[in-house]
């Protein structure tokens, strides 16, 4: 494994090699349980015990004496220090290897970054050591039967005891590892009300509410009345286990301060889309390695200019249309790659950048980027997968050839952390249309500025002409959407969809330009990566990026054909 | 249930007396079966032996019992001679309700049209009134493990007997229902070559191999040599069983000409395709009445003009993002279905027109729309089963709810009876660019000339401008198309998907159009369906249809970008 190392020290040798040795390790250790706990999924033997698929278990072992959970922490807490974007990469490939299983230390590495945020020091050094080992893992505890998107209406409600301490009742769903056999105790943290707290999301507090009580010296003591109901039977990620928790008089601990749990929480919520995001990127390259392999292998019908003639057919990888439906996958796994990483590089800059200026420039960049990361990311996903089966023909249906799981794992990450449809009113109505397009703006002009300085490159002028005449057309459609906006509430939720989508867009023709041009500064080399990713980008500027022309009308349209329908009318 | 009638004899009402029995029947009888198919799946408690889920055989008898299976067959077969149309409504409710349940008889009824188009008519009077009225299922054997697309590649042999019939022998794959505990016997059609075939698909005979040999009394006589070897584990459709099937030197009989069995086949094929097409509609639908109601009962946030407001939260249907997802729904599932009715009453008029110009045009019509009809239709489902889950949210992924059994049925559907991509090359490469574009242009001046007639109706001004706009710009690209195919083939397959979508943009914009315009003509009733029509039309028109832009800009982008790039790039 890595020795510990700070940010500072890191270089890019040292990255490829953590990046090998995960690559490694996902491929070998979790990538063969991914159909094995699909299959077996969790159960529950006893009341209140969950047992995972068979292997799970082992291999997390593998994982924590690897030193992987801790790759980001910070050294204080016994972790490397590397930057977040390590260990989103990192993810990236856990969760394309086995996503059932890698949501278990996904959610423990959320739980971490919630606690480093907002704990006493004390907290920090009762949880964050253990957690950041892997010993212990975390939960995030939000939804309830009745609240969901809107977690103002939530009911969880916390006492307190004269000790310090709170007394947490209520149920929450949909708690992802909120039990299982991996881990010696898992920390919940959950959202619940004080008896004097004000309604709504201002009435919102934080907990910390561990399975098993810490002791003063870190040995586990008292089982806490926190137990697991239920878990559900879902259409994928079969391998984790997505549990009812039922609190009753569960003993609490607040985290941070009073009232503020759902901005505390979303410190977390923001880092966990960007992740969720990488996360379907993950499966999206998964899928696609295994349709290239297919294509290359598969011989059907005689392909017009096909290469090679060997025996009656040709490998479908000649044929026209199996090409675009690779290229577009291609096109979008690594766009939406370069796009998510630079996302990540926001968060590290945001925290660690010496200067103030930089860091305060990242978290604007990073409040627009997340929703994109988050939905553009993983709408584009479930339709790259479904092109991947579609690759295969009917043998895609098949659950051996195991491109199927993919997809039916990867159909949750539009409806978790925030479904897609708040994401993009999140990037319109929070990001965007209050600061009458401002900051959009300047990320817009940023892109223009790229595209300017390489509209004499060699080779660059289609591309850097294409990508200015979308910023163009995005600029154009902020200011009259943020306009619209001010007299009708409803241009927001009625255009937020298209707009997310043509942002998207935007940024990944940013992405596909600035790879371009590398590509093409190298066009000398023999390494075939520089002409894949000029041809690549080529492919995404000529056949994908026009979608944003019917984005854009659409968005234009405005609100009224979509508000003035009668409910009975549908 | 219904008398037997002619056409001729039909009436509306007769047609709607049938439609709601059809309802009650797919909603009280398959309907509640459908989640015990995907939970339970077929087994194989012996070898050869597939068993059913729990209740399929009570329900196929019942379905027997009423008559269902002879709907459209033909009067001297003991059917009801109902139109192709009526048969076909039938379907998408059948499958709408519960696919893996319905495909059993779907796939007797594709037989049934095989056989009633090629026959001999000693084989017209053995098979088809068990057929017809349900005592007996067909099949139809086509792919082999390595022929699926390229049927030339396949190698089941047909060695001919002494006694006039023919021993065949091979295995076939992905055979629905090629085993079952519903009927009698199954009469299976099987594609193989004779000993003197020449290579490839002209080379190829049609059989029929029954599993129980048929004696000239209609009693069943030895079991042939024909069983299922396994069934597959699938996505979705788990109450279907899908076999593999060993021909063991089973007996066969010759259907049609010698060598001439691909062209036999495809009669039926072309009718399965826009039943399959159907189908995808049913299960659209089936998934947004589920997300409709859903979207009236939860309560979530606080819309901006919710009209009502109960409680702590709005219902989420006031949402605008909400609206917009149920009203694409709404959209696509009304579009295609007026269009796939429309193909179904194109195949009555081929087969039953008095007037032979009328039957030609309708087989050249016809020609176009079953490629549009199965692959933008089963396209569209997915993306609308998938936005139907949005509404849910989590929700969505739970299997309770119903909604994510219906996604991975669907699923099967862009891939089964050729997928989608052969679909599109199949209008573009077999139906467009052979003749210049003239038959397609043809369908173009049809819809424009309805734009024209509208143009000064009160309130279609707007609708019918959109509609002469997107029939122009296809009309242009149509040429631009067939006119670079000539020198490039890879110009078809570059542009093919793109190219169906666009046509497929085209001719539900023509049908709402029609149906706008019907709604706005009936303005002053107090039936909702005209102001619910005029709506959904608008919402099509300004949100939907302009993804037609981008369309015509990838298929003008040409082959180069997807052609260009080497196979070790991607």
């Amino acid at each position: 494994m890595v020795d510990p190392l700070r940010i500072e020290d890191l270089d890019r040798e040292t990255i490829d090699q953590v990046m090998d040795a995960a690559g490694t390790f996902a491929s070998e250790i979790i990538a063969p349980l991914n159909s094995v706990g699909d299959r077996e999924g969790c159960s529950m033997p006893a009341e209140g015990v969950v047992k995972t698929p068979s292997g799970f278990k082992a291999a997390y072992d593998k994982y924590v004496e690897a030193g992987w959970p801790s790759v980001s922490c910070q050294p204080e807490h016994g972790g490397q220090g590397m930057p977040i974007v390590v260990n989103n990469a990192l993810f990236e490939m856990l969760c394309g290897a086995n996503m059932g299983w890698s949501a278990y230390p996904g959610m423990s590495n959320a739980a971490y970054t919630c606690l480093a945020a907002n704990a006493s020091p004390e907290q920090k050094k009762m949880y964050l050591p253990h957690i950041a080992s892997g010993a212990w893992a975390g939960t995030m505890c939000l939804t309830e039967p009745h609240a969901g998107t809107d977690l103002g209406l939530l009911r969880t409600r916390a006492l307190p005891q004269s000790d310090g301490t709170f007394s947490v009742t209520g149920t929450k769903i949909f708690i992802s590892g909120g039990e299982q056999d991996l881990t010696d105790n898992i920390i919940h943290l959950v959202l619940a009300r004080l008896p004097d707290a004000p309604p709504g999301v201002k009435g919102i507090s934080l907990f910390i509410v561990p399975k098993f009580i810490v002791a003063v010296d870190a040995s586990l003591g008292t089982r806490n009345a926190v137990t697991c109901g239920s878990i559900e039977h879902k259409m994928g990620i079969h391998g984790n286990a997505t549990c009812t928790m039922n609190f009753d008089g569960a003993t609490g601990w607040l985290l941070g301060e009073p009232n503020n749990g759902l901005a505390s929480m979303f410190v977390m919520m923001n880092h966990a889309r960007v992740i969720v995001g990488v996360n379907s990127i993950g499966l999206m390259e998964a899928a696609y390695q295994k349709a290239l392999a297919y294509a290359k292998d598969r011989t059907q019908g005689r392909a017009p200019s096909a290469a090679t003639r060997i025996g009656a057919a040709d490998p479908i990888v000649a044929h026209a249309d199996v090409r675009r439906m690779l290229l577009t996958q291609k096109a979008y796994i690594e766009g939406t790659r370069a796009f998510a990483l630079w996302a990540s590089q926001l968060i590290d800059l945001q925290h660690h950048s010496a200067d103030p200026a930089e860091r305060a420039q990242a978290a604007e960049l990073l409040a627009l980027a997340t929703p994109i990361v988050k939905a553009f990311s993983s709408d584009l996903a479930i339709e790259c997968i479904s092109m991947a089966m579609q690759v295969y023909g009917g043998h895609g249906y098949i659950c051996e050839n195991l491109v199927e799981q993919h997809l039916r794992d990867a159909r949750i990450i539009p409806l978790y952390e925030g479904a897609n449809g708040i994401q993009a009113m999140d990037l319109l109505g929070r990001k965007v249309v209050t600061d009458g397009g401002q900051r959009l703006i300047a990320y817009l002009q940023m892109i223009s500025a790229f595209a300017d300085s390489q509209a004499d490159a060699v080779g660059m002028q289609e591309i850097s002409t294409a990508l200015s005449d979308v910023v163009a057309l995005a600029h154009r459609v902020t200011v009259e959407v943020s306009q619209r906006a001010r007299n009708n509430a409803d241009e927001v939720g009625s255009a937020a969809a298209p707009f997310l989508r043509l942002v998207g867009h935007v940024s990944l023709a940013w992405m596909w330009a600035r790879m371009a041009a590398i590509g093409l500064a190298n066009q000398e080399s023999e390494d075939k990566i520089y002409a894949s990713k000029v041809a690549t980008a080529r492919f995404y500027f000529q056949r994908l990026l026009p979608e944003v022309h019917g984005l854009v009308l659409a968005i234009s349209a405005g609100s009224s054909c979509v508000m003035e329908p009668e409910v009975d009318w549908l």
